[in-house]
């Protein structure tokens, strides 16, 4: 089966978060690999053979060998292409500090985001506010600091750039009310710093593609919910 | 505010599976720490100061700077004290699978637990078959290894030992039904081998206490959700 030989193979999905962290991650450790995109409707032999607990991409693929769920597999990549500058911060609190937050956008943003692009009118109306109060605890946290690491790109900018790049997505493509007024100088100077590196320009879809993409799906699931009458 | 000092403390609830594995970890690595027990009906002002985001327990406190989430604290704990063996494994890939199985616990497990623990008749018996798919695939990942993680006691010992301990507790104290009758004789000695380790045997709680504890909120649970008439 294709997969299982030697190299690294990426299984993932162009919209995703998740994968698209992983494919920053690689790109800064300047790892080739074969990015592999699934379809999600109809997930490959090689997805359910690799990943058979979640049966969810990102995997990771090296040399025959599965990693996943995003976290690990940044950490392992950190880990194996252990040349040139680390992803995770070298002081023990820092890395915890990274991995705090990294985990808090993967364990409570994603679900706000989840709940804007598809959720009921209640459940919409409260994660809205959510995402308001996400973004302004990011301005405040990044402050006059080039990245959220400190002087260097890390960890914590590669995790959470997607995320606000699907905030920016959300906001251009749906009704979001109040939180477009928000102002957010310092993340918008943040995310012209990491467009610069091609690790991050190249693993960002297109936005105008991804806002296409939130709406149709949203209305899509919208009509799936709605009673046949 | 005490615990705002030099050294370490540990903001912890003695049957919370998060904070025994924190304490298994922190006695691996012969961390001196004083275990302060909250009361998380009336959560200390220390807690909140030092967990503003997820007001939960564990908070590991060293020098007065918080570390949150369990597994975070982990890595934390293996990072800074790294005298003497670590808990994760040094090879990369042993080092992801500990991660994910670990991970797995902490996303999937616990909320079958919790289903078997308190939730209404449909759940609680998918719960019942999920926790009996899981002690399953544990046997016979265990197989005829000494440890989760080959010869050395490590990171995912301790992580699933304390879910275990919950395993044997819900089956002693609650109606599982078949799950009673499975035999899982390498998951036994597995556990004994644990409970002959000081950290493992001081940090699991008595497991009559464990069972009364689980009894007792089970029924204050339902009666609770019972509607009044």
């Amino acid at each position: 089966m294709a997969g299982e030989g030697k190299g690294v193979v990426l299984l993932g999905f162009w919209p995703s978060l998740f994968a698209i962290k992983v494919k920053i991650a690689l790109s800064e450790k300047h790892v080739d690999y074969e990015d592999r995109e699934e379809d999600l409707s109809n997930k490959s032999d090689l997805l359910l053979k690799m990943n058979p607990v979640h049966k969810l991409i990102p995997v990771l693929i090296h040399d025959g060998r599965p990693v996943c769920e995003s976290h690990i597999i940044i950490e392992y990549v950190d880990e194996v292409w252990n040349h040139g500058p680390t992803l995770l911060p070298a002081d023990p609190h820092e890395r915890a500090r990274s991995r705090f937050w990294a985990d808090f956008a993967d364990k409570k943003v994603i679900s706000s985001i989840r709940s804007v692009w598809y959720g009921k009118a209640e459940a919409q109306e409260t994660a809205k506010k959510e995402l308001a109060e996400w973004v302004k605890l990011l301005e405040s946290e990044i402050g006059e600091k080039a990245y959220f690491g400190g002087e260097t790109f890390g960890l914590l900018d590669l995790s959470l750039v997607p995320y606000y790049w699907w905030f920016l997505a959300l906001k251009k493509s749906l009704d979001l009310g109040p939180v477009c007024e928000l102002e957010l100088p310092k993340l918008e100077e943040w995310l012209k710093r990491c467009l610069l590196r091609d690790s991050v320009n190249t693993a960002l879809p297109d936005l105008d593609k991804l806002c296409k993409y939130i709406v149709q799906k949203r209305e899509k699931r919208l009509a799936a919910a709605a009673p046949a009458n």
